[in-house]
């Protein structure tokens, strides 16, 4: 008997045919003499729908306006999970993400949880019904409602996981876990068993979809065990948690690239202190994210600094960066589109020697060029040619011996 | 400069397009030095289709999660309206039931509202915005949300008028205003520029459906003038008010007619103390609402009861009376379908003597019988057979000069 906190995706709570699905799952669980608190999105495409109304109306809606807006969404696929609960016999109440005491930070649109007074959920539960959370949503302190922007119905299953002191936050999704890699990049792409939250958090921030890095960060920051899984059948997932088994033969526990980057070079930046925070001041003054930066010096007093941007930011990054880079004496401003970002992740990483070798020589081997290198103590980035990120990709998977096949190969030959 | 609460049905705000109607024309009261306040209902169909998904979900869904469910169209409205109002240049917020501070009593669907804290409504307001409220909704002291039911966002606009001391509520509507008979009638029908609460209310549960009872006794409760009119053009509508004035050549406001009536008769019942309590008691207990009550006394000492329902309640009604029937030893029940009730509704009647015989007059000139008759202080009501419905509403009609054309001719002849 367990206390157990589920999330359900808007492909999860798409049609009511789905609904239904979820609510005959929920239920076998209670059947199991397990408590029960469920956090649904927006069925299907109502988020998208209720966007374009509001275009619709103005080219720029008010955020306020905007979060009570989309608000709606999760709130009717909760009724409706709610509804189909007790339509199939069981208890069930459902709450808005303000009833549920969800506090938020006063942004509308893309606001953080900052509290979960569960204490509506924890009677409901106590009553024995099923709780089921418009994900996605709060209020602040004024009562304004917020929304918490990509991935918030996640966060909100992991905070209330959290608030509740849930055995397991499991978050149910249209893929059966977290993989080595994107298996529509690489078909020997093999779903991971355990991962730790540091490892997640670098798969997710670097583009693996399955997670939202907000919810990994809760989860840890709490102890939260977070169960991904698929809704379509009873296979277990992926767990995140603290500490991760190491699978025999393996450092690195997945692969992520990011093909939509764009390169900047500044060459010849003169070598005095502040000039790259001068730089990236302006840069991050635009709201653009910079990923990778490398800086080389050379010998006559000046610098080459390169770094990434995403592909959609080249244009917003260039206008700022034109008259900095004039003023504090850059030689030239180059960028390049059509680069790819391929990195290696795995915890195990910093207690091993010659991984990153290993990366390098699997690229080399396919005669790919390495354009910037970054590392962090659980994660090898490469920079390379966007159209090589396949080749790459698979060439790192089966060098590292990631895929199912490979694996049982290298186990059996001891590697 | 006025404080003016508009309410716009669900009609007005069916579509994109019609809810930048509805913003311009909020817009051009503001440009004029209004202040205004604006309550919704949700757009077109939107409940209904809330309500078929419920119903898609389960056969019986929780009146506590349809709440849920189904006032997030008036959320998503006053959004929408708000955002319109934005993109139009001017300043504007929207509020749920809720955050308006509409307090219900805890029923959760067909709630009534018991307070209203217009305190956030009457600080946008002096911060020179917009305010709008998504109508047919509010709290109850638990923080549950209700719905009003049907009628509920007229009632809104109304109850917020009365917190906010407005100068007048405006419901917007399809049609023109209240009008001396439904139009779809009898065509000489003439658009009301006054009308009484108590007239109104007369009128409105006798089938005019331009207002929800419950909406004029908030009114006249709180001394709030109404103004019924349309929303696709300016001329004004009809005002519900304390005291309104009768215009020349007729005593009688307007007529209201419903056909699905059923009458059922109870002969040969005992005249003891307590045998109409005993009846009307039962087919309360089965939720059915009786209309017309006769009791016509005979010298036996036996009476004969007939009394009307609504012609969807007539099987549920005899499934609880005939075992009542027995019981007390009535002779026989009898019942009939296809018959209506015609109405004449006027303040100005108790102080003019021959309105009944003269409507008696007009239905006998047509040969249509009258089966019962009742009347209270302002209202006369015949019931008749259904099919001589629209030859009795003309025939009044014409006989106490209430149409346009008439009405020239009445004045003329100084009637």
């Amino acid at each position: 008997m367990a206390l157990i906190v589920q999330k359900y995706g808007g492909t999860s709570v798409g049609s009511v045919e789905r609904i239904l699905n979820v609510a005959r799952r929920v239920g076998a669980m209670v059947d199991a003499g397990h408590s029960m608190a469920i956090v649904v999105s927006a069925m299907g495409h109502t988020t998208d729908e209720l966007v374009s109304l509001a275009q619709a109306v103005t080219e720029r809606p008010p955020d306020r306006e905007m979060a009570l807006l989309l608000s709606t969404g999760e709130q009717v696929s909760g009724a409706l999970l709610a509804m189909a609960l007790v339509g199939l016999g069981y208890k069930a109440v459902s709450f808005t993400g303000p009833q549920a005491g969800v506090l938020t930070d006063g942004v509308a649109l893309g606001g953080r949880i900052v509290d979960f007074k569960a204490t509506r959920v924890q009677q409901s539960l106590a009553e024995g019904k099923v709780a089921v959370v418009a994900g996605f949503q709060g209020r602040d302190y004024d009562g304004e409602i917020n929304t918490l922007g990509r991935g918030g119905s996640d966060t909100t299953a992991v905070a209330l996981a959290a608030a509740l002191g849930a055995d397991v936050c499991e978050i149910y999704t249209d893929v059966d876990g977290v993989f080595t890699i994107d298996p529509r990049l690489v078909g020997e792409a093999r779903k991971l068993d355990e991962i730790t939250y540091d490892e997640m958090l670098e798969l997710a921030s670097l583009g693996a979809k399955v997670l939202h890095p907000r919810a990994v960060e809760c989860g840890r920051e709490h102890g939260v065990v977070i169960h991904v899984r698929s809704s379509f059948h009873y296979s277990p997932g992926t767990l995140v948690k603290e500490v991760a088994d190491m699978e025999v033969g393996t450092v690195v526990r997945g692969i992520a690239c990011d093909t939509d980057q764009a390169k900047i070079a500044l060459l010849g930046v003169p070598d005095r202190p502040g000039v790259a925070a001068r730089i990236f001041l302006a840069i991050a003054g635009a709201g653009v994210s910079v990923d990778l930066i490398v800086q080389s010096i050379r010998r006559n007093g000046e610098n080459d600094i390169l770094f990434t941007v995403a592909g959609e930011d080249l244009s917003k990054t260039l206008a700022v960066l034109e008259p900095v880079a004039r003023e504090i004496g850059a030689r030239d401003v180059f960028h390049q589109c059509g680069v790819a970002k391929v990195s290696i992740v795995g915890a195990g990483m910093a207690h091993h020697t010659g991984v990153a070798a290993a990366m390098f020589e699997a690229l080399a081997a396919e005669g790919i060029n390495i354009e910037i290198i970054s590392t962090s103590e659980i994660r090898i980035s490469c920079l390379i040619a966007a159209d090589r990120v396949e080749e790459a990709a698979l060439a790192i998977h089966n060098r590292f011996n990631m895929g199912a096949a490979d694996r049982k190969i290298a186990t059996g030959t001891s590697l």
